[in-house]
């Protein structure tokens, strides 16, 4: 059961100008799911992602990667299934050809389309049942298919992930819709994950690829499951320019003040989704990080709380057991941090309760305190280094049995 | 039910010679339990210590370093139920009363007592319980007495772990002895996790010192089960200096390398105790790491692997799934890692299996052979990076339903 995650709601998915979505069961791995999604990009969209630092990434963000780079990408295509990684040249091969058969159905170049896989690793992609599930997915492609679209890119994930927002910039109305999946192996540095925003504002590349990159380490760069990191992980966004306001050119103007700020909003919000649907969750945790010399350290304190399967299993017992807390902050790798002048709470806003201070416990905290708060389904952990002004935010669910037997019977 | 760990045998602990252990109820954090356990030194008694590097260092940690760079330890002091860590000005007040009482009781000095917790962090040490237990465990003292002292520091453990050999240094017969506790939350650095050896090898101070801390991070700085690492974890070796041979004051010495590879092998098999009766372990895995530039990033990529929660959820299937194998070992930080380079086996000697080569499968891998060797307790991965010639091994174990329950029910 996901955590305060309701269902896309397919009315509230708003069409995109310019972009078009077909979907398709293309048997992949299993008969009888729609695992194949196509999505087709007007002339003259701009496009950029951000991909996992994983060293085993995988044939298809390989091929994302180059095909990015030439620019004047026309079209996505994304199985579920299989995730055509750890599998060498072959795997490299398989993903060009997905390419190569997607151009030939639109009558563009192979290298005009980026490729996506995601599922089991290490086993070879079944090229000919996507090439041969492509003309059915194109054949009912339609701007306001969002909802059937992020249906289709789901592996464990319990929800489907899809949202839509609007924002005026210089007079007209500007459209964000975008989908997420996944559900566990998720870290920075982009674990099994894909996240697809589409906005018809008319934004200049080098701001977009900024644009992205910010976006993704505000938001899918800062939420974690299990602490895996996947080959797969994709966060790609197209502006197709269709809206009627004039190219954003410069990061300092109300426009790309407006985008910003939508772009980040809607990637956050289809980030957490990911989180409040992660394996087994119960619990939805935000772990903030203030005080710190840099924002590295700040990630590296929540990183090591929202990671220690000690605090995630306690969470999941709706345990205030903050020793575990104070010692993933101890062992988080701040050398000189000074534990006296530290400071934890749990809750948020007027609920906050001042948990540790002075090395220890706080003299004010009663466990009857700590307890309520640990009792809701939404849990904040705010913690203040005391040695500078640098702030960072991660979220991540707790641990529980289902977490266990999900992973343990994935491939069964 | 812990992995090939069966408990020590009362007839098998070898007493050493200079060495008492008492034990007593003293009702620490329930009653009904032995829970405190005195060790008395004969003077002259040359003691070494690792500790925790956690910067949430628990009082009694921080009274033990102190305590060992002023020398001539006669007595160590260990309670369970309670770690006295994260308890500010008033733990260390707390630990040092406990010194206090023990070297009142002795008719030594407060600085020759070394205090060890384990427990429950943040709450406060019941000092007067455990100064009111001390007569108790005084008057039984007996060098015979490592079968009870070995069941009276566990915790979370299901089995006792305690270990007797026996090695010839210039014609005398030297004994070692030792004791570990520990279940979860353990990792290097020093997890909550104690580990206690005496021997009667005579040695020179430093010598002692270098031994300690090449067997500390071969062994218990070897292992991990969550991650996790504690506030407590402390790993000390006495040496009485009774055996009858000549003291060893060089490390190019026979006599030097006996002892050395004695005291290795049993906190090795100390160490690994601690794994095989790991929080609901169902298996007990090796990851040997091989060919690398140096036995940092060897270390960096076993435990990437040993750490991950889905290698681990996956091993407790018996799921040779050697996607999440290496994706860990993609993720684990050495950014110039050439994954076409790199080899995988499951397994070990004879009847091991290469899985992955050619930054994929390997082609002579059949699923079969990789089923039946995850079907066993104990499994070995083996990954040679190919870039050069420095190795290191981690142990830990599998991730299970019961790792959930014990650690969601701990306090309650």
């Amino acid at each position: 059961m996901p955590v305060n995650l309701p269902p896309p709601v397919a009315a509230d998915l708003l069409p995109v100008a310019g972009v078009s979505l077909g979907v398709t069961e293309a048997g992949v791995r299993k008969p009888g799911r729609r695992d194949l999604t196509l999505i087709e990009l007007d002339a003259g969209t701009r496009v950029a992602g951000v991909f996992t630092r994983n060293r085993f990434c995988a044939a298809p963000v390989q091929v994302c990667q180059r095909h990015l780079a030439d620019g004047d990408i026309r079209a996505l295509v994304i199985n579920t299934g299989v995730a055509n990684a750890g599998t060498g040249e072959q795997g490299m091969a398989d993903a060009i050809a997905t390419c190569a058969a997607v151009a030939q159905l639109l009558g563009i170049a192979p290298d005009q389309v980026l490729p996506f896989s995601t599922g089991v690793i290490l086993e070879p992609l079944p090229v000919a049942r996507i090439v041969a599930g492509l003309p059915a997915a194109h054949a009912n492609t339609g701007a306001a298919n969002w909802f059937d679209a992020a249906h289709a890119i789901m592996t464990t994930d319990t929800v489907a992930k899809a949202r839509s927002r609007t924002v005026t910039i210089d007079g007209a109305t500007v459209t964000l819709t975008g989908m997420s999946k996944g559900a566990g192996m998720i870290k920075p540095n982009m674990a099994t994950m894909l996240g697809f925003v589409a906005t018809d504002a008319a934004i200049a590349q080098p701001l977009l690829e900024a644009l992205v990159t910010e976006a993704a380490d505000l938001s899918f760069n800062s939420i974690t499951v299990d602490g895996d990191t996947s080959t797969n992980d994709s966060f790609v966004v197209m502006a197709t320019g269709k809206a009627g306001h004039a190219e954003i050119t410069s990061a300092d103007s109300d426009a790309c003040r407006a985008l910003r700020e939508a772009l980040i909003g809607l990637s956050v919000e289809l980030a957490q989704a990911i989180v409040r649907d992660g394996e087994g969750a119960t619990k939805f945790m935000t772990v903030a990080v203030e005080g710190g010399r840099d924002r590295d350290e700040c990630r590296k304190v929540a990183y090591a709380v929202a990671h220690s399967p000690l605090v995630k299993t306690a969470f999941f017992a709706s345990d205030p057991n903050l020793g575990r807390i104070l010692a993933a902050i101890g062992y988080a790798g701040i050398d000189d941090l000074d534990v006296a002048g530290l400071r934890v709470w749990l809750g948020d806003g007027k609920e906050s309760v001042l948990v540790a201070e002075h090395g220890g416990r706080a003299a004010s905290y009663r466990e009857e305190a700590g307890a309520r708060i640990m009792a809701a389904a939404e849990i904040t952990v705010r913690i203040d280094l005391a040695r500078g002004d640098a702030s960072a935010t991660v979220w991540t669910c707790d641990f529980s049995y289902d977490y266990v037997k999900i992973n343990a019977d994935y491939r069964s």
